[in-house]
């Protein structure tokens, strides 16, 4: 494990991403939300992403501009083409153009085509609660859930976030429609682990603990068929309505053939257009204090709030610096040394 | 069991409520919800609820006016004072109202406060798909989900639905955050059945299998926090958005002490600001074909589309009729004996 300063290693993120000639903006875009999510402890969307990203651009699968641009609008709805940048680019103008336009009509909005991964949900819904808004943002990705009563992958893990603004640390929610991510399977069976009844289906749709197995069939969505109708909602709002497509249309980050062609939905509500906005935060700011003060459950010597552990991360990350693998250092500093720099 | 013609039934609904002095408009909201829950097969939001909406007419606290008003507008938000009139009333006056305001502004969102339980959400939200508009609705009630992590019901059973227009029938998707709604342990428990480990935790806040101990205790939200914090994100919208409050400042249906001073939260979005509507509804049919059609899991012989089920109870009930247990047509045939009306 090595601990390097937040800001040291972002600022090297964004250098090697301007070396591989990516345009000044993107590479901001791309190193902050790596970056937040290092800091808030979701590193399996921070700069271990890196590798695969410069992967990208070297392939020519991903664009190094911000073509992004809006190609309809009305007073409360945008129509965004990413022109295939990064995800984190594309999703970030459209979440600070919701934002404006929800200024002014009260919300706003959008969906965004011809995209790529673009990290962490929370990144962009938590860009809203930060100017007093509640935010909204969900992507499709290709198939990894098989939906209720099926045996075939076919449903994206699609992820959703929502974010509102209290008199502290915003309610962040963002998860996926699944009992556990696909990160957690393959870390079983780098460990040679299994895995509990529950989290996954083999080829046949038969309930596995073997990781490999459930890497082979699919993801379990939670409370069965409510958890797959969510994946389903997404789909349709991210990929059809954005015209993007779903599940078999898109492209998987890790293969090199093709852009992805993800598809997200997003949105942004002036809060102060229905209640008092003091008012509102302070009594969100209450609610999350009687929620974490009901009496705990046997096992359990904390209720947390969705986002707060996150918070807790930032703050601890933002002193101590960023601790990091070796194998994911040595990846960093060997995409430095491609590119003349020095971790 | 007793079998009875749909529009008869709902006409019979219609005049007990005009006969207890409820607004003409109001009165045809209430029975038309509660038949159209009757005819997609939702029982427990059917005509089985008339007897406990009369009782609260009588008791004063449901009023038997239609007193909604928009109190607060902008180009895209609403704000929605129900009067506390009928859930029904007041949130079928939001949904026209968001989908009037989506045709002009692209997407609408508003939230109704002092209102009342409205039945389901699929009700509401198919209003829209039927504009072809998504349409989107949730609302708050009492606490009866324990946070992740306590064993104290704080957060309400909170159910929300989205609906999407095809060229058939709509994805609709209706649910609660919870892994079995509250009716599961009422009927266990009246079959004196145990219920499986996973449903509900007694007050202790531990896995229960006895229906009784888990009535006194809490429901299991699906996916533990990711449940959770769904009912949380709508106890924020629904509830503190609308500035009707959360969990403990409602009144619960069957007390007849207040008003229930519920919140709902909901939203339209016209999809033809995004993609030309022909190509959606036809991608959204073929998304749902394509669902339908994938191998099944051991055990199913069908995947259904949320919303699915439903809609084939219906033309089987608008064929033969709605059946209704004994007591529920006792229930019904003494309202019709005490306002002079025969079923």
């Amino acid at each position: 494990m090595k601990t390097i300063p937040a800001e040291k290693l972002k600022e090297y993120c964004f250098r090697i991403l301007k070396a591989e000639g990516v345009e000044d903006s993107c590479a901001r875009d791309v190193s902050d939300m790596m970056l937040d999510a290092d800091l808030t402890g979701v590193s399996t969307h921070g700069v271990s992403r890196l590798s695969i990203y410069v992967e990208r651009v070297r392939a020519g699968v991903v664009s190094r501009e911000r073509n992004v641009r809006i190609t309809q609008e009305s007073a409360a709805t945008l129509v965004i083409d990413a022109g295939n940048t990064f995800g984190a680019a594309g999703a970030k103008f459209a979440m600070e153009a919701c934002i404006r336009k929800a200024k002014e009509s009260g919300c706003c909005f959008a969906t965004v085509h011809n995209s790529n991964h673009f990290g962490t949900a929370a990144f962009y819904s938590k860009m809203a609660a930060k100017e007093d808004m509640i935010g909204f943002i969900c992507t499709n990705v290709t198939g990894k859930i098989a939906p209720y009563g099926s045996k075939t992958a076919y449903l994206g893990t699609n992820p959703f976030s929502i974010a509102a603004p209290s008199e502290g640390d915003p309610f962040l929610l963002d998860m996926t429609p699944t009992v556990v991510a696909l990160g957690k399977l393959i870390t079983a069976q780098k460990l040679g682990q299994s895995i509990p009844l529950g989290w996954a289906l083999d080829e046949e749709g038969n309930p596995t603990t073997d990781p490999a197995a459930g890497r082979r069939g699919s993801l379990v969505p939670i409370g069965g068929a409510k958890g797959s109708g969510i994946a389903m909602a997404i789909d349709i709002l991210a990929g059809i309505m954005s015209g993007a497509g779903y599940g078999r249309y898109l492209h998987d980050l890790y293969s090199m053939d093709a852009p992805q062609g993800l598809g997200h939905f997003l949105g942004v509500i002036d809060i102060s257009r229905f209640i008092d906005l003091t008012v509102f935060k302070q009594m969100v700011s209450q609610y999350m204090h009687e929620i974490r003060n009901l009496d705990k459950a046997n096992g359990f010597n904390e209720i947390r709030i969705p986002g707060e552990r996150g918070f807790a991360e930032l703050q601890k990350n933002l002193k101590e610096g960023i601790t990091i693998p070796e194998p994911v250092y040595e990846e960093l500093a060997e995409l430095g040394r491609q590119n003349g720099l020095s971790l």
